[in-house]
């Protein structure tokens, strides 16, 4: 059995956006420092682990599930657990639930370590796996597929900024999340609540390139791509549900 | 005497940049955290303000001086207080220190306080003062003058984005940094340390605008102007140090 790992935070004030709920990339971020926080718990440092190894934990996957969105000033509790691993991939589930332990929201993930240097995937070595206090298991866990659709609509491009760019020398993968739903514009951003979120990251984005950011809508479900010079860099799909007019 | 106030944090990997120092941006989002955190510590809230008075808290000047940016995963503490107000202004210092209390930066901010609906100034209210443990004084502080200079260089463009706007409906101001910093480009950042920084803010940008990131660059000091079709936002002035050629 893997341990779970919890931390409280309240959501402060540049977690939010004008709707007064959590912004998804603040999410993803929150919640990765929670699992990064397990591993210094544990003697293990991601960082530590590019230097002396040259291996980096990379996400590949996420599938969310939103009750609610956690909103500005609330106490939750980020919970997280590395479910399980096989041959290339890791699990690892977080969810946060409310100041009266219900739950607002559910992510699963998918990992997988690179050599650092090549850029390819790593077979998961059993002596970190088991530092990491995560369970062998041959089971693949299954992700909701991203469709594959036509996107008819000229892009929003989105120049990469520095502050963009994280430790790793390349775009924080949260702000993925931002340049998607930024492209739906704030109309249909004021009108909608986000009930799930799937994403596949493909490629790396780096300093001074300019995405495109494709996005089709189609009934309650908006797809995503984004796509630089060098090719795809991450596909999604959002469902959502329409708020009633006010 | 006014009372100050701290807060330990420990710096977060989505606070920072691939220098693996805090982002100006970061850095005032994490000081103005703290002093909601001393307004909530003596029962008032900025939210109240405006939704009870129509009342909002306004900052106009900061004069930030550098030793030492925080690092990722450095414990720092942050402390602040709200040192004396005069008939429209008030001031307010924060500093940062290291693990062994050692001064990292100092800032001082200029407070004004708007009518809500008009965005006109207000004369401070003694009884709010009293509240925020805030005593009177005739005397005005000075902030270093930020110099006019000419932009002869085409400026960089920003679209605001949808996760710009903070719950005040504008563009969250320590957004403003990262738009000046940004236009310098990332071989200035990645060579040279930020000392001083001066930014008067003369005008809130809204969704939907585009803003241009002027700067201009004489010795070890740039200027920076943001503007939008409406007129000014920013002006400020930054002091660097080169950095020895790796």
């Amino acid at each position: 059995m893997s341990q779970k790992y919890a931390e409280q935070i309240i959501v402060p004030f540049y977690f939010i956006n004008s709707t007064r709920e959590m912004n998804l990339s603040a999410l993803f971020n929150a919640m990765l420092l929670v699992s990064e926080h397990q591993l210094h718990a544990l003697g293990l440092d991601s960082q530590q682990l590019v230097a002396q190894h040259g291996l980096g934990w990379v996400v590949t996957k996420y599938h969310l599930d939103v009750q609610a969105m956690p909103r500005l000033d609330e106490q939750i509790t980020i919970t997280t657990e590395a479910n399980s691993y096989n041959k290339f991939f890791c699990y690892r589930t977080f969810t946060v639930q409310d100041a009266h332990g219900q739950e607002l929201l559910r992510l699963i993930s998918n990992w997988v370590m690179l050599d650092i240097q090549t850029r390819k995937m790593v077979l998961l070595d059993p002596q970190i796996m088991q530092q990491l206090d995560c369970p062998y298991s041959p089971k693949v866990w299954n992700f909701p597929r991203i469709d594959l659709v036509e996107y008819p609509a000229l892009p929003r491009e989105y120049r990469t900024r520095f502050f963009d760019i994280d430790v790793n020398g390349h775009v924080n993968n949260s702000i993925y999340s931002d340049w998607m739903l930024d492209s739906l514009g704030r109309d249909f951003l004021l009108s909608h609540d986000l009930q799930a979120f799937d994403i596949k990251f493909e490629r790396e984005v780096h300093y001074g390139e300019t995405v495109q950011s494709f996005v089709q809508l189609e009934q309650n479900v908006s797809h995503h791509l984004i796509k630089s010079a060098a090719g795809t860099n991450a596909q999604a799909q959002i469902t959502w549900k329409t708020l009633p007019q006010t």
